[in-house]
C-alpha cells in the first residue's frame, strides 16, 4: 500500500512525542482482514475483520449515551461466551437506522458464521460450529443514513479469502487505518508484560478524532491479548482501567452513539492459571493494560479535530476522586479556557473560573495552580513569583500542563484534552457541505 | 455623545428582531450617573452610579460559581433592608483580588456614603442617613489585577455631581453602554403594566458577550421599578423568573464569578398595597418582569461572541421540567450542534447524539425533531417527508429554531443559544495577546 511510515510520523506534528508507533506483529489466535467495501467512494479500506480461529474471551463497554446504535444494541443482546470475530465498518454509523439497521447486523452475522464455520472445516482439525451470536460489530460514520448491508455482504468472501494465520506490522497498520473516519493518523499501542513467568502481549488500535466527526465522532478501542484470561476477569480489568484512560479522555465533551472499546483474549498462552481478579499474577498485565489504553486514548486525544495543542490538566488533593475529576473536566471543556491556550494566552484567570463553575467546594485559601512548573497561584493569591512573560514562553510549548490543587483531601485525577482553534470550526461546520 | 441610534441598530446584524431599542425615560425615585474613571485607557464611560433618592426595596440572584468575586461576598455581607445606591465598574472584576479587592469595596462604599449623606442633606426635606452598608456593587472585566481603587475613588465627586432627577432616553443609553466590555450592543428593555388600577413601569439594562469575555464574560442584569413591592416580594418574583429567562441561556456553558441580576423598587407609584406573592394584582406585573428579563437575556445571547445565529431550543413533552433543560442545554451546549448550525448544515444526526449523551431517559419510538416548521424525525424515525434540501434553505435564517418531542410526559423547557464561528475562537484566542 505504499505507507511509509516515517514520513507519516513526521508529515502532522513536530514536537508530539506520542506519535511514535511501536510495532505490533503476529498475535497468536488472532487474524486481520482488510477490505475496501466502497463505503467511502475513495480507494480505501473500510471494512475491517478480526477474526479468532479458536474463539476468544472478551469483555466490552458501551456509550453512557440514551440513544445507541444498532450494532451495539446487537452486541448487547448477544450472549455468547466466545467470539469469533469481530467486524467494523466505517462511513456509516448504524445509529438511527431502525429495523433496516438491526437486521442487518443479523444477516451479515448470519453469513459470516456460515462462511467461517466452513473455513474451519478447511482449515481446523476440529472445527468449531460458529454461530451468529459468536460474531461483534463496531460501526462508525454518518447516523441516520441508510446501512449499506448489500456492499458490506458482498465484500464478505473476499474478507475470509484474506484472511492469513500470521499477523505482521502492515496489517495492523492496514487495520488501524481500516477502522479511521476524519482520523489524520492511525492510532495503535503495544505492551509486553509478564504473567507468571510467561511473556504475554496486549496490543490495541483505537480510533477517534476528537469524539466529533464524522457527525459523531465515535471512539473505538480494540484491544487483543494472547494471555489466558475469563470473561468475568476481563470484565473487571476493563471496567476499573477504563475511567482513567478512555474516560479521562475529552475533546469537545459531546458523546457518540457508538463508543465501544473491548478486549479480547486469545488464551494461546501457557501462563499460569489466574483465578481472579485479585490474584496477583494479574498485577503486572493489569499496569501494562492500563498503559496500553491510556496510549490510545492519548492519541485519540493528539489527533482531536484542528488541535493545536495537548493537554494536560492534573486536579490533586480533592476530597474524592469524582470531585476531582468533575474539576478537571470543567477546565478541559470550558471553550475559554481551550481558546486561551490556542492562542498560547497564559490566562489563568479562566482555569479559576472553570474550577468555581464545576460546583465542586473548594478550600479557596489552599488553592495552588501550576502551568508546566510554574507556579501561578499559590495559598490561594498569585503567587509573588508569578512572571506572565515566562508563562507566556511556556505556552508555545505543543504539551500543556495545568496542575491545580484544591486542598479538600487526597484524591486526584488526571484528564486529557486538546485546544480549541479555528480549524476545528472549519472542519465541524463545513462538513457534508 | 454623539451617539446614533438608528446607525448603531444597523450595524450588526441585518435580520434580528430583537435589535430594536425601546424608550427607556424617566423612573420615579432612580437616577442615573456615568463617568470615565479611566478603567480602559479609552475615551468611554467605565463607572456608573444608580441612586435612589428615597432608598428602593431589592432582591439580587448571583452566580452559582464556588469562586465569586469580592464585590458579590461584600454584597451578600451587607442585611441593609434598602439600598440607596449600585455602582457598577468595568474592566476589573474584583475578584481573585482578596482583601485588597474586598477592602476597596469596604472604602468605595463609605466614601459614596458620606457623599450622599450630605447630597440629601442639601436636596431633600427630610434627609437620610446612608450607610455603607446601603450600597451595592457589580464588577466586570478582567480577574486577578489588583482593583483600582483610587481611579474610582477620585471620580466619586464627578459621579454625584452629574446626578440629575429626571433621566431621559439618553442617560439610559450611557448606563446601558458604560456597563460594556466587549459586548457590541447596549442592552435594554421595558414593558408598562398595571398594579391594580395604576400603571407601572419595569427598566432593564443589561450586560453580556456571549458570558465569556474578557476574561469571564460576566452577565449583569438590573431591573428598576416604580411599583412598590417588598424585598421579599422582589425575591419571590426574582427566584420565580429567572430560571426561564437568564438561566435559560448559554453561549458556551461557562459561568462568571461576577454574574449578578438585580431588581429594585423604588416604591414611588401609589398603587393598591400587595399583600404578598400570590396577591392577584400582581399578575400582570409578574408576566410583564418575566418579559423584560427574557428580552434582556435574549439579548446577551444575540451579542454572543462571534456569533452569526439565534438558536432557540424548545424541548417538549418531558417528565420534567429539569429534563426538558437538560436536555435543551445538552444540544444548546454542544460544540458539533452549534458547529453545524454556523455551518448551515442541517445535520439532525449531532441533534440526536445531544439529546442522548443528555443522559435522560426518553421513549426513542416517541421522538420528534423538527428545525423551524419541517418535521425532521417523527415517532423516533426519519420522517418520510423529510428534504435536505428545504431543511439547508430553512438553516440560511438567522435565526433557527429546534424542537424536540421526549414522549415522557408534559413538561417543556426553552433555551437560547448562539451559533460557534472562527469569530470566537478568534475573540477568546487572542484576547490578551
Amino acid at each position: 500500500m505504499g505507507f511509509n511510515l516515517s514520513n507519516f510520523l513526521n508529515s502532522k506534528s513536530k514536537n508530539r512525542k506520542m506519535i511514535d508507533f511501536q510495532d505490533l506483529d503476529h498475535l497468536d489466535g488472532l487474524s486481520i482482514s482488510t477490505v475496501s467495501a466502497n463505503l467511502y467512494n475513495a480507494k480505501r479500506d473500510d471494512l475491517v475483520m478480526f477474526y479468532f480461529r479458536d474463539g476468544a474471551n472478551f469483555a466490552s463497554v458501551y456509550t453512557k449515551s440514551k440513544i445507541v446504535s444498532e450494532n451495539i444494541k446487537w452486541n448487547l443482546n448477544q450472549k455468547a461466551k466466545k467470539i469469533f470475530s469481530l467486524i467494523v465498518n466505517t462511513r456509516n454509523a448504524n445509529a438511527f437506522t431502525g429495523e433496516q439497521g438491526y437486521k442487518s447486523m443479523q444477516n451479515i452475522a448470519e453469513v459470516i458464521s456460515i462462511e467461517l464455520t466452513n473455513k474451519q472445516k478447511l482449515d481446523d482439525n476440529e472445527p468449531k460450529l460458529i454461530k451468529p451470536k459468536n460474531i461483534l460489530f463496531g460501526s462508525t460514520g454518518t447516523i441516520g443514513e441508510i446501512f449499506p448491508l448489500q456492499k458490506i455482504i458482498s465484500k464478505i468472501p473476499e474478507l475470509i479469502k484474506n484472511i492469513k494465520y500470521t499477523q505482521n506490522k502492515l496489517i495492523w497498520m492496514k487495520a488501524a487505518l481500516g477502522i479511521m473516519t476524519t482520523d489524520t493518523q492511525p492510532k495503535m499501542a503495544m505492551e509486553e508484560c509478564h504473567i507468571g513467568n510467561t511473556r504475554v502481549k496486549i496490543y490495541g488500535i483505537a480510533k477517534g478524532s476528537g469524539m466529533i466527526h464524522p457527525d459523531l465522532a465515535t471512539t473505538l478501542g480494540y484491544i487483543f491479548t494472547d494471555a489466558d484470561l475469563s470473561n468475568d476477569v476481563l470484565k473487571k480489568l476493563l471496567n476499573s482501567n477504563i475511567e482513567t484512560t478512555f474516560n479521562a479522555i475529552s475533546c469537545d465533551g459531546d458523546t457518540s452513539t457508538n463508543d465501544m472499546v473491548s478486549i479480547f483474549s486469545t488464551s494461546q498462552s501457557k501462563h499460569v492459571k489466574i483465578s481472579g481478579i485479585n490474584d496477583k499474577n494479574l498485577k503486572d498485565f493489569d499496569i501494562s493494560l492500563n498503559k496500553v489504553l491510556l496510549n490510545l486514548a492519548k492519541r485519540v486525544v493528539a489527533d482531536g479535530e484542528g488541535s493545536s495543542k495537548f493537554i494536560t490538566i492534573n486536579v490533586n488533593d480533592a476530597k474524592t476522586e469524582a470531585d476531582a475529576k468533575k474539576i478537571a473536566f470543567s477546565i478541559g471543556n470550558s471553550p475559554l479556557v481551550k481558546t486561551a491556550i490556542s492562542g498560547e494566552d497564559p490566562n489563568w484567570g479562566r482555569v479559576v473560573m472553570a474550577i468555581g463553575k464545576s460546583q465542586v467546594s473548594i478550600k479557596v485559601n489552599s488553592l495552588a495552580i501550576k502551568f508546566g512548573k510554574i507556579s501561578v497561584v499559590k495559598d490561594g493569591k498569585i503567587d509573588p513569583s508569578y512572571s506572565e512573560k515566562d508563562t507566556a514562553d511556556y505556552m508555545k510549548n505543543s504539551d500543556i500542563e495545568i496542575s491545580v490543587k484544591i486542598g479538600t483531601g487526597k484524591k486526584s485525577f488526571t484528564a486529557y484534552t486538546m485546544d480549541l482553534t479555528k480549524k476545528y470550526i472549519e472542519i465541524n461546520a463545513d462538513y457534508r457541505s
